[in-house]
């Protein structure tokens, strides 16, 4: 039997783990690093340096491999996401297979929590098939929740509703009927730009949780520009970036 | 100047602390520990455990008030706890000015992250008035998070939104529109019965993270008296209980 733990690490800040996280860290026969290549290549050096600082017990193993890349040629985005998701299981399992044979605890640090916009469950589900699996959950903390927390601002209204969704949604549907108040995620062309700014406030936060975290915020229509603007430069400046927001109507 | 820190400690397993969370206790020169009562009674012991169990620095100091409680004679119930909230800041501010005078550091314990479905941050933001103070955010894991790791679940279909609502929205107003996906909070009263089961899933959870907890998923049609039952039972055995779940639909 392999005992999958699937560790929410938060958002870069080292200082996001939780006493849960660093004893199912301490607790693993083998650690899995996945590298996704150069342009992320921080993300490896972070749970690199996350383990370093948090291990205590030298039997734990860190094993390193490389994630295939996703064909973004495939015209069906769902069957190519689908065929990525195969060939990562196929890559989990042979680095599990290498390190702990068909018995024994492997960790995977998942950033954020493995719940929220992450493929890491979903992953692990096909892994399933081939080995005997029993899959654990700690949860980390969220971008989501590193945005909110950097603006000391709560994300509902008193009582009131509020919808989680992608940028794509945004810009496909619109303000989403019955709520005041969206965050959006997954959003890499500032779709915010895209509805109707009138009386909404915006709440931005690039690297949040991160020592490069930038933050701005105010009404959506003296922020927009300055959102993207500052987004366009911190990308070209870091080679990446992972940024979030949320918007409040009156 | 008034440093107010207001830390999400998770939802009751101690090891839901983050580092984060432990250096801002041990950087404070007091922690307030609100009392809300005998039912209750359990949270406030909780929040000592985990203060006895994390502080290093024996410079901090703790101070235990009493809560105020809510007048829920008041039938307008915005304006109740409106009043409440004004209540509880002039105890926030007594017990701040009985311990640190007007300049230091002050720790707040919050139950899951101070910006879901807490109150805090708006009480903070009235203790404000006679204060300069400041006010800086600590996530911790929130119920929601605690909930899904147990089911070992993602919160979103992929690429898909989901909705955070009330058990009174969802009585109220029925399944959101736009959404398959529903957390539900707050809810004293199995709102879940009020809506068609046909084709929904419910994962659902009491005392989430701590050791009493109960999970229980699978088609409503099947799990709502179940639940019903289970809840029942727990919050006479208990003499609280707080609950959870996510409704998705097919």
């Amino acid at each position: 039997m392999i005992e999958l733990l699937l560790i929410g690490i938060g958002t870069g800040n080292p200082d996001h783990l939780t006493l849960q996280a660093i004893k199912a860290l301490n607790s693993a026969d083998l650690i899995l690093i996945p590298r996704k290549g150069e342009t992320k290549a921080d993300l490896a050096e972070l749970r690199r340096a996350i383990c370093t600082d948090v291990l205590t017990n030298p039997a734990v193993r860190l094993a390193e491999f490389d994630l295939p890349v996703r064909d973004a040629a495939n015209p069906d985005y769902r069957a190519g996401v689908d065929d990525w998701h195969d060939a990562i299981a196929d890559t989990w399992r042979q680095a599990i297979r290498d390190g702990v044979g068909t018995a024994g605890r492997v960790a995977l640090l998942v950033w954020g929590d493995p719940s929220l916009y992450d493929s890491t469950l979903r992953i692990a589900g096909r892994v399933a098939t081939g080995f005997e699996l029993n899959v654990t959950v700690i949860p980390g903390i969220t971008s989501l929740q590193a945005l909110t927390a950097s603006h000391a601002i709560p994300i509902n209204d008193i009582g009131a509703p509020f919808i989680v969704t992608t940028g794509r949604r945004l810009r496909d549907e619109g303000w989403p009927a019955g709520v005041n108040t969206i965050a959006v995620m997954l959003d890499g062309e500032c779709s915010f730009r895209s509805i109707d700014a009138k009386g909404v406030t915006i709440w931005w936060g690039a690297y949040v949780g991160m020592a490069e975290e930038i933050i701005l915020s105010g009404p959506l229509s003296e922020m927009s520009d300055r959102i993207v603007g500052t987004r366009a430069r911190a990308r070209a400046d870091h080679g990446w970036i992972m940024d979030i927001y949320i918007l409040r109507r009156a």
